[in-house]
C-alpha cells in the first residue's frame, strides 16, 4: 500500500493500481451496482488527450508534461476492456456529476504520465487543466452515446436487409390480413414484412436525427457553464482536435449552461431508442403469433429450432429469440422513465443524474443491438412461410367480401358474409346463393392476389 | 357582480355564485385541464361539517355559526353532480396543496351559512377553524380514494362471479393449453378461466390491503404537521364524527408530518390498481386471441356481436370491449408513473402534487370500474366456448406426448413428437410406430381429459 | 325516436340528432372516460370533404351526392366546440381503430347531406367511399397532432421571448452558481436564464423535427394497407386537396402497412413533448427554489402575488403556477408510458390503441400549452431578481477560490477555502492570511463579474 | 471438449464444465445482458434437493439417484458466488420461461450426481422429475424475492433506527417549517425527522404485506398448471421439505394456472419497493437541500466530508450519497414500468417475461439495500443540525403570525405579516405597531417552541 493525499487528507492505496486517493475513496464509499461503462471512460481519455495536446501547444502545460499525458492516454485507448477496467473500478451510482470517474481518469493518467514524463504530473492542475467534471463528463456522455447509436443503426439496417430479402421472396405469397385479430382482406406476406421494414426505417430516421444533436459538446463550460479557467479559443482547439481524432463532426455547444444542467439531447436520444423497442415488441409479437402452433395456432410461419423448448414437454420449439427481444423491450421502456425522471431533476447549474442517464442509455442501446442481432441471425433469417396454410386461410375466409362492396354495396355484402358465417359455407357459396353476384363476377372481383394490389 | 376582499385585495365575483374571492382568483389564474373531482369536494364538505359540529360543541364556534355551517354542508352533500359542480369550478392543475379547492369549499359554505345563520360566517376563521388545507386536503384524498376503491372491488367481484359461472359451465371442456404461444398439454376451459379468476382475486386482496391503509387520516396536522391552532382532542372528536357519519373505521394518523409530506399510502393504492390493469390486459388479450378468426385465428371463443366491426369490411365483429379495456390499462400504467413521480417530489413539510395524485388515482379507478363493468356485461357474460374446435385442436396436437414421458422417458417421447410433426401424422400414429407404446397404453396414458387432472 | 338499421339490425335513435345506428350503439356500449377530442373529429371531416370532392370529380360519386357531402362537411367545420360536440358524443375508450368515430362522422354527414342533396346519401358507400377507418383515423391522428404541436411550439417561443428579455435585463447581475446544490463559482442571472432558454430552444428543435414526420399520411391504405377499394391516383388527389385546404405540406406515406400497424411517428412526437415536460420541471423547480423564503430560503427571486397562499398562514405567497406546471409535467411523463405501451401492442395489420394514443398526445400538448402560457404570463413575466441578495451571497461565498486555482494550484486553493469555512471568515481574509496571495492579486483574480466571463 | 446430445442433436461442451447440451446451446444463442441472478439459481437448487428427497422417499426415484441429487445440491448450496457462477453462465435475456436456467440446474446436478451415485442421473427424468420449468422457475422467483425483501426491510429498519436517535437528539431544536418551499410555521428538527421515519415505517408495512403474498408457491402446476406428471401429495411433501429447509412458512398456491400465467404478487412486491424509492427520493432531496450552502443555501444541516467535491472548485463538499441514492430511485421507478409491462404480456397458460421480472425486482432490491445502507452509514449517521442557523431563520420569519390568527383573526394577521415583509421588519415589530397585539400577548402566543406542540 502507498499513501497519497487529496484535498481532505491521506488515503491508503494498493501499490499495484494507478489510481489515486479520490478514486480510492469513491471505491469504498460507493460499492453498489454496475461499473461505469467503459465507453464513457474511453471518451474521457480522448478528451484528456486532446486537452493536453492543446494545452501543450498553447503553452499552458510544459511540453514534457503534455507529451506524457498524450502518450499515456494513447496507450490506455489501446487497452482491451478487461485491462481498462482494472484501472477504472468505479460504479455508476457515485456522485451525480461523474466527478469521481473524471478524477479516476485524471489520477490514472497523472500517475502513469509522471513516470513517462520523468516529472510530477498532477491530476487536477495538469490532466484536468482548463476542464471540470461538469463539462468533461457530459461531453463524454455525448461522445459515447453518439458512437453507440451509430452501431445500433447498423444493426437495425442489417435487420432491414433481411426483411427486404423476405419481401422479395414472399412478394406474391397471399395470406389473410388481420385487424382487431379478426380476419380481414388479403395481403401478401411480402407486404406484411414490408410494414415491419418500413417501421424500422422510420426508427432509423428518428434515431439518426436524435443522434445528430449529440455532436454538440458542452466542453468549455467548466464548473458552471461560464468557462472559468479556460477560454473559448482553447475549447475550440480541443474540439478541433477531437474531430480530427474521431472523424466525427463535433461542434461546440452554443450555450454551455444548458449543456451542464439539462440533458434534453440524451433524453430525446433514448426516447427514439425506446420507440424502436416498442416497434420491435410489435414485430416480435407478430412473428411469434404467426409461428404459433404447430397445430393449434396460426401456423403461418416456421421458426428455426435453436433449443429444446421444454423441460417437461418433449418436442416443443419455442420462439425464444422473440422472447428475449421483447423482454429487452420492456427493459428499454422502463429505462426511458429512469432517464426522463433523471432529466427532470436538474437543479440550478447542474443535473446530478449524469451517470445514471448515460449508463441507462448505453444499456438500452447495448441490449437492443445484441438482442436484435441475435433475433436477426437466429430467428428472422431462418424464418419460412407456410404458403399452403396461408392460402388455405384466405380461401376459407369471409373478408374477401370487401371486394364485392364497391359493386353491390356495403349492406348487401355484409349480409352475404353473415350468411356464410352462420351456415358454415364459403363466401363464394353464400355470394352466389344471394343472387346478387354471378360466379364470373365473384371470381373476377374477389381474387385474393388481385385484392392485395401487389402488382399495381 | 359583487366585490369581495381577501388578504391581497378586492375581487369582482359574479352575483349568482356562492364562492368568494380566492375561488374567483384561482378560476382565472388556472384554466387548464379537468375539474377537481367531485368526490374530493364531497369529502371536504364532510370534513367541514364534522369540524363545525365539534367546534360548536367544544365552544370554539358560536352555536348559530356552527349550526349554519352544518346545515349548509348537509345540504350540499345532497346535491347531484351537476349542481355541485356549478359551485366548485376549480381545476386539478391549481396550487399543489389543493388550498384553492379547500378555500372554495370554505367560501361557498361561509357564503350560504351567513344567510342560514343570519350573521357573518367567515371562510377562514369559522369554516376552516382549526384546520389547514395542508391537513384537510390530504384527509379528503384518503376519504375519496377509500370510497372509490371500495366500488372498484365490487366491480371486480362481479367479474369474478361471471368467471365462476363459466368455470363450472366449462369444467370438463378440454382444450389445448398453450405456453410460449406453442401447443402444450391439455387443460379445460374451466381451468383456464379459473386462472383468470384467481388472478383477479389476488388483485382484490392487494387492493383491499392497500385501501385499508387509507383509513388513517392526517387531519389535525394543520399547516405543517404540528397541529398548531387545533388540539389532539379536537382532532379525535372530528374523526369520531366522520366515523359516525360514514361508517368507515377511520383512525387518526400517528405521524402527521408524514401525512402532509408523503403520499406513500395513495401511491401504493394506485400501484395495486395498476397491477390490476396489467392483469386485465393479459386476460383481455387472452380472450381476444382465443376469439380470433372467425376462420383464420384460434376460433375457440365466440364473443357477442355488439356493433358492426368495420366501415369497409362487411360482416366483421371485433372484440371492442377488450380493446377499450386494454386501452384503459395503458392509461392506468401511465398514471402510475405520474403518481410515482409526484410522490417523489415532496419537499420539506409538504408534497405539492396533491391534486394530480388524487385526480389521477380517481381517474384510474373510474376508468377501470366502468371499463371492467362494460367488459363483464357486454363481452364476458356473453362469451361462448366452441367445444368442438377446442377438442379438435387437442386431438391434432402433439403435446399429449408429455403424458408418455414418465413411462418411456423424455428423450424417446421427444423423438415421437418430432416424427409426428415431420410426417404430419397424429401423435398416436407416431407413438405406435415407434414400438415403445402399445395402443392400449397410449389411450390410457394420453387421455386428454385425464391429463387435465380436472377430476382429481 | 326514429329507427335505423345497420349491418346487424335496427336501432332506436333520438329524433333530434344527426348520427346513425353505429354511433348510437357505441354511445350505449362505451360510456366511460373522456370524449373523443374534437381536433380528431375536425380532421376526419376535412378528410371526408376532400374525398368527396375527389370522388365527385373522378366520377365515383354522383355529383349531387358529392356536393352534398362537401357542403355539409364545410358547414360542420365552422361549428364551435359546443355545437360540434353535440353531434359527436363518442368516447375515447371505444373500439381501438376509431371505427366508431369514423362512422359517427360518416353518419352525421350522410344524414345532413341526404337533406342537402335531396337524395339518400349513405354513410358507408358514399361518405366513406374509398376509405376505411383503418386509414382515415390514423390520417386524422397525424393531422390533429401536427396542428396541435404547431401551437405548442408557438407557446414555447413566447416563453423563450420572455426569457430573452430577462437575459438582457440581468445580463450583468452577478449571483452564486450552484452545483450539487452547493455554492459554486459566480454566474450572472442573465446567464442562468440563458440556460433555461437554450434548453427550451433545443426542445423546439426536437418537437419540430418530430412534428415534421407527421406530414406523411397513411391515407389510401384502406382496410389493411393494400389500398383495396381505392387507387393510388385517388389517394394522391385527396392529399393534394388536403394540402390545398390546410396549407400543410402533407405527403402520402410510402408504406401504408406501417401507417396502420405502428405509430412510430406519434410515439416519437410525444416523446419530444415529454422531454419538454422534464425540462420544464427543472426550470420551474429552479424558479421556485430561487424564490423560496421570503426569509428562510434562497430569496433570490420575487414572484408575483397572484393568490393568498394559505388557508391558515396569513401573508403567504406560493409559487402556484410552478406547482401547476410541474403537476402537468408528471402527467405528461405518465402519458408517455401510456403511448409507448400502446404503440408496442399492435398486432398484424393494425394497432388497436389508436384513440388512446391520439387522445393522450393531444392531452399532453393541451396541458403543456395552457400550463406554460399561464406560467409565462402570470409568473415568469412578473419575476424580479433581488440583485442585492444575489450579490451578498456571492460576496460571502468561498467558491471564488476557483479563480485562484490556476495561479496558486488546486491543493493550496482548497486549503484556503477550508480554513475560511472552518473559521467563519470571508475567502479574502483566509486567502491573505495564507500568505500565498496578495490583496491586489486577490481582487484582480477573484472578481466575481469577471469570473462569469459575461463580457468575453 | 465432450459431445452430449439433447432432444434436437449433438452439442460440443467444454470438458471442464458440468453443464450439458441445453445450457451450452443457450450460452451461444443468448449472449446479451446480465447473468441470471444467483439467488434464483440457489432457489432452484433448493427445489431440486427437496424434490429429490420426496421423490426418493415416495419411491419415484431409486434411492441412490435421489441421494446423489441431494448430495450434489447440498454441496452447490455451499458454493460462494464466484464458484457458483462458473457453472451457471446463462443470461437473463434467454427464453421467457427460464427453461434454460432450469435445465442448467438440472444438467449440472445430473452431471455431478452421476459421479456421486455411480449411475447415470438424467437431467429431465431424474432431477426434473415431477417438475417443469413452468412451475419451478416461478417458485424460485417467489423464494428469491421473499428472501431479498427480508433483507431490504432490515436495511430500512437500520435507517429508521438512525432517525429515531436523531429525533430524540433534536427533539426540541426549533426550525422553520416550509410548505410550497415558502416559510411556514415552526417545527422542531426532531419532528421533521419523525416525518421521514414514519414514511419509512409505512414503506416497511407495505413491503412486508406484499412480501407475505410471495410465500404461496406455484410448485406443482408443472407444464400448464394442471399438475400433469406429479400429484398434489408430492407437491405438498416438497413444500413441507422447503419449509423445513428454509424456516419460511411457504404454502402451496391454491390456483396454479394463475401462478404460471400472471405475476400479480411479484408486480405488487416491486410496486411497494418502487414507492419506497419515491419516498427515499423525497427524504434525500430534503437532506441535500437543507445541507445546501455552505453560505448560499439553506445551511441547516452539515453532512460528512467523504470526498473532495469538485475537480475544479477546491473545498467543495457534495451530498454524494444522496445523489447515488436518488439515482437509484430513478432506476427503480423505471424498473417498475419494466415489470408492469412484463406482467401485462402473459398469454394463455404462461407469462414468458419471467427472467426480466425477477432480475429487475432483485436489481431494485439490491440497489436500494446497498444504496440505503451507504446513505445511512456515510451520510445520515454523521449528519449534524446547525441549531443556531435554524433558530435564526425562525426568529426572522413572518409565519409565526399564524399563532396570532386564532386571537385576532386571519385578515388582520395577514396584514401584519405583509407589513413586516414590505418594511423589512420583524413580525414582532409589525405586530406591536398594528396596535392589535401587546408585547406580552405576542410573546405568549408566538413562542416558536410552543408553536411546535412538541411538548404536548
Amino acid at each position: 500500500m502507498r499513501i497519497e493525499n487529496d484535498a481532505i487528507g491521506a488515503v491508503e492505496i494498493p501499490d499495484d493500481v494507478w489510481w489515486g486517493p479520490q478514486t480510492e475513496r469513491s471505491r469504498h464509499n460507493f460499492a453498489v451496482g454496475p461499473d461505469m461503462p467503459l465507453p464513457v471512460i474511453r471518451a474521457l481519455i480522448e478528451i484528456k488527450r486532446a486537452a493536453a495536446k492543446v494545452n501543450g501547444s498553447r503553452g499552458n502545460l510544459e511540453q514534457p508534461i503534455a507529451d506524457g499525458i498524450v502518450q499515456v492516454a494513447s496507450a490506455l485507448l489501446t487497452f482491451n476492456d478487461h485491462d481498462l477496467r482494472s484501472q477504472f473500478p468505479l460504479k455508476v451510482y457515485q456522485t451525480g456529476s461523474g466527478t469521481q470517474t473524471n478524477m479516476n481518469v485524471n489520477e490514472v493518467i497523472a500517475h502513469q504520465a509522471s513516470k513517462a514524463a520523468g516529472t510530477t504530473v498532477l491530476a487536477n492542475d495538469h490532466v484536468n487543466q482548463g476542464q471540470s467534471s461538469n463539462d468533461t463528463f457530459p461531453t463524454a456522455m455525448h461522445m459515447a452515446a453518439y458512437a453507440a447509436l451509430g452501431s445500433l443503426v447498423s444493426t437495425i439496417q442489417h435487420t432491414v436487409g433481411t426483411m427486404k430479402t423476405q419481401e422479395q421472396q414472399y412478394h406474391r405469397t397471399v395470406k389473410l390480413g388481420r385487424t382487431h385479430l379478426q380476419d380481414a382482406t388479403p395481403i401478401t406476406f411480402g407486404q406484411e414484412v414490408s410494414g415491419w421494414r418500413a417501421t424500422l426505417e422510420q426508427d432509423i430516421r428518428a434515431i439518426t436525427a436524435a443522434r445528430d444533436t449529440l455532436r454538440a459538446l458542452p466542453l468549455g463550460g467548466t464548473a458552471v457553464g461560464t468557462g472559468l479557467n479556460t477560454t473559448p479559443a482553447a475549447t475550440k482547439a480541443i474540439i478541433t482536435q477531437l474531430i480530427s481524432d474521431s472523424g466525427v463532426a463535433y461542434t461546440s455547444m452554443t450555450n454551455k449552461f444548458h449543456g451542464l444542467s439539462a440533458h434534453t439531447e440524451l433524453t430525446n436520444a433514448h426516447a427514439a431508442v425506446k420507440t424502436l423497442a416498442t416497434d420491435l415488441m410489435k414485430i416480435a409479437n407478430d412473428i411469434r403469433f404467426l409461428a404459433s402452433g404447430p397445430r393449434g395456432g396460426y401456423g403461418e410461419l416456421t421458426i428455426p429450432t435453436n433449443e429444446p423448448g421444454s423441460s417437461i414437454m418433449p418436442g416443443k420449439v419455442n420462439p425464444t429469440q422473440a422472447e428475449a427481444l421483447t423482454m429487452i423491450a420492456t427493459r428499454v421502456m422502463g429505462n426511458d422513465v429512469t432517464i426522463s425522471v433523471a432529466n427532470s431533476q436538474g437543479n440550478f447549474e447542474m443535473n446530478v443524474y449524469k451517470p445514471i442517464i448515460i449508463a441507462t442509455l448505453l444499456e438500452s442501446i447495448t441490449l437492443l443491438r445484441g438482442g436484435l442481432d441475435q433475433f436477426n441471425r437466429l430467428l428472422l433469417t431462418g424464418l419460412t412461410a407456410n404458403a399452403d396454410r396461408m392460402r388455405a386461410d384466405v380461401d376459407g375466409s369471409l373478408m374477401t367480401v370487401t371486394a364485392l362492396s364497391p359493386h353491390i354495396g356495403y349492406e348487401v355484402s355484409a349480409r352475404i358474409a353473415q350468411h356464410a358465417l352462420r351456415d358454415g359455407t364459403t363466401l363464394r357459396e353464400a355470394a352466389l346463393k344471394s343472387g346478387k353476384v354471378t360466379a364470373a363476377q365473384f371470381d373476377e372481383w374477389a381474387d385474393p392476389l388481385q385484392m392485395t394490389r401487389v402488382d399495381d
